[in-house]
């Protein structure tokens, strides 16, 4: 997304190995029996009732890492020693994934479940190896970036700060997730390393720590002001929150500096907030801001926005890195077509529908779209594009940038029992066009013909 | 843990901006205050209901990355963007941490809330601006592993298959995560990088898409069987899964081999598993297995063991690599110590205890831990070992399976009630020894007394 370097797994630079082993197994079963004819698979989240809506992205970072699905010699010689045969590995080590298209929505593209986020078709053994890195990399920047909005959405236009890079799973996840948290809902970052990779705005005072280590909490507000009078969001509640407002007023008098704010991190958010706002504009600070953080997640900032309660700004952290409601995404990579025969399952909530789709957007929100196949001819705008064509990027990388105004416009477009609490209490669904209606009857009554 | 080579974050090499912006602002106050004196931080898991006890795991990690807290000329440049004056960045450019000591405890050692993992005493400078990296590289492996022991404790000698690469929170992170499967819980794993990067045993056969790819699922049977005798578990779900299993007998009859066993990846896994054995057991089949999986947690292994399913093994997923009930660990970096003054924290749920420390493990258990100050004369075997020292190692990488026995020694030593559920419900906490309780009355003295 961003032209900046970023660091890719696997340890030798290669990615043939960032899959599942019945992959392998697979592959090497479809390459015995010739079984290599185009095969389509779609990737799209499962209907549920965690989310109404979803914040595509992550197709970037796929388009990005296609060419390094490869195997060197380390990767062979693991093959060779889980018992893959020669031919197999053989036809590994000369592989590249240049044959076949890609079709994708844009990052940042707001999508409902059951829609396509991206479609793969290319030979069936190179389409099956890619599912468990295709679905690794869209999931959890997708879960993050839609957990942002709805932040977001909540917090009504109050500043928005990712405090969560220590809890992240995995320090290269912490960079991912404010990239995708500043995408998703504008939020700044604590998080360095990724204000220097991807030009986020990164934002931070000061800990407890740092007033502990003074001997009294005056004193540590007195030095902090001094060093950094521009930065000077006092940490108020090491020992008594009110108490603590009320010396970060008095170094701020003694100094004569205009504080820029203090922050809350525990107690009763709401009521602290009332009371310390009252101080500062008793002192004359109507300029300073309040920021709250500690444990908050997107509930916790609505109660507190829908309160009234005069916070400026919220730090976000487990609940935004994690998406701690909802940590795992039920995002699916599944086979839809093979050597021009579509392709379904139908059991319940797991049901698939068959053949290459597009999804239409009528009139600009998401509340109309019709999921039907590839070259159907619907009203509506069609999200999927061409991403990627034997081996040549279609779809360019966008930058940070394009793709925020993206979802900006999208989240514009929701009704507002999409957009906050009480949320929609069933997941909304695409229509489902006329011609893939038609088709899946017909596999329908082939699968049941069948047993 | 393990001299495999592994990946650090950070796109230059250098580790140094892998921090939160408010651990940089207060090091430049701290730089330009002179308050560089030895400070300790102490890395500890906040007293919760949501586990009675963790399988701590990381601390390799963190010796590992220690000499990688550098910064270089990217690093110092976007130091500049940030307003950082030049002495503070002049100080950080010959940076190294290599004065002070850490203690931790072994990776594998089961502890309770409130004891120290980890303490690190350094320069408060070079202390405070570890603790976002350093609580993040603990948290995630001490999170699975935890996840996957309680998963191997229910599952009561049953097999075990990390299946979660996939919805990992991202590519690298599922390759810890199998590691600290494998570690806390002796899981198997899907993941090929992961099997290969550690030595970790691999596990795998087919998806439904292998099924489907075929325009029939005997035909899809017969090919895997012939192409994979070895590898014979049949996933039997795709249509429906007792026809599946007859199918999947009848196939091994034709081909006259013996079929591994079978996967059942949906619908009620006890009754399936009950009619599938039947089937199996009929045919002559008693040594095939039926391995369970698809959207299994802990709970409900626990539930299909206590009823008696005749399951061999369950592959767990998602709820395995997010730590789905339990996703965030409330794990701190918590000021005990500055310049020689011990330091706390009076405020319910978030107090800490002042004081350098030392945990005791009376009689091998955990039931009966004392936590006490460093140099205590308690009973008991000493956790913390001095693991690092002026920038020497002295706690040498043990390897994995040392580290897998330590756990499972560690697990083996649990009471019932701990063991599996219903769980204990107040979570566990050592006791506080004499001199820390003596400390501890101290500094809340001196506290009260400043206010």
């Amino acid at each position: 997304m961003t032209g900046h370097h970023r660091r890719v797994s696997g340890a030798t630079g290669h990615l043939g190995l960032c899959t599942d082993l019945y992959e392998l197994r697979m592959v090497a079963s479809y390459l015995q029996q010739g079984m290599t004819a185009p095969a389509t698979f779609s990737l799209f989240i499962r209907p549920n009732a965690a989310r109404p809506w979803y914040v595509a992205l992550g197709i970037e970072r796929v388009l990005e890492l296609l060419p390094s699905f490869t195997f060197g010699p380390e990767e062979l010689d693991e093959l060779e020693r889980l018992g893959i045969d020669r031919p197999v590995r053989e036809a590994l080590a000369a592989w590249q994934v240049d044959a076949g298209e890609l079709w994708a929505v844009p990052d940042g593209t707001v999508v409902l479940a059951q829609e396509p986020l991206l479609e793969m078709t290319a030979p069936l053994p190179i389409a099956q190896l890619l599912e468990t890195a295709v679905v690794n990399l869209v999931q959890y920047p997708t879960l993050v970036a839609t957990k942002a909005a709805r932040c977001e959405l909540v917090a009504d236009g109050r500043k928005l700060a990712d405090f969560g890079f220590r809890r992240a799973h995995g320090l290269e996840t912490g960079v991912e997730a404010a990239l995708a948290a500043y995408v998703g809902g504008g939020f700044a970052t604590s998080n360095v390393e990724a204000g220097r990779r991807f030009g986020i705005p990164t934002t931070g005072t000061m800990a407890h720590s740092y007033v502990q280590a003074s001997t009294d909490e005056r004193e540590a507000f007195r030095r902090f002001a001094t060093d950094h009078p521009e930065h000077s969001i006092l940490l108020v509640d090491t020992y008594d929150t009110v108490r603590g407002v009320r010396r970060a007023i008095e170094v701020c008098q003694e100094l004569e500096i205009q504080p820029r704010g203090v922050r809350l991190d525990s107690g009763d958010m709401g009521a602290l907030a009332v009371e310390a706002r009252r101080l500062l504009d008793d002192a004359g600070y109507a300029d300073a801001t309040i920021f709250a953080s500690g444990g908050l997640d997107e509930e916790e900032i609505h109660r507190l926005v829908t309160e009234g309660a005069p916070i400026d700004g919220f730090g976000v952290g487990t609940a935004l890195t994690v998406s701690q409601d909802h940590p795992g995404l039920d995002i699916v990579y599944k086979l839809v077509e093979y050597d021009a025969r579509p392709v379904a399952k139908f059991s319940g909530v797991k049901s698939t529908f068959p053949g290459r789709k597009q999804v239409f957007r009528r009139g600009g929100a998401p509340t109309d779209d019709v999921l039907s196949l590839r070259d159907a001819t619907e009203e509506g705008r069609p999200l999927l594009q061409s991403a990627w064509q034997d081996g040549e990027r279609l779809l360019e990388d966008e930058g940070v940038a394009t793709v925020r105004d993206r979802v900006r416009a999208g989240l514009d477009t929701l009704p507002d029992a999409w957009r906050r609490p009480p949320y929609v209490e069933q997941a909304p669904l695409p229509t489902i066009g006329r011609c893939l209606d038609e088709l899946t009857e017909e596999v329908r009554h082939a699968v049941v013909d069948d047993e």
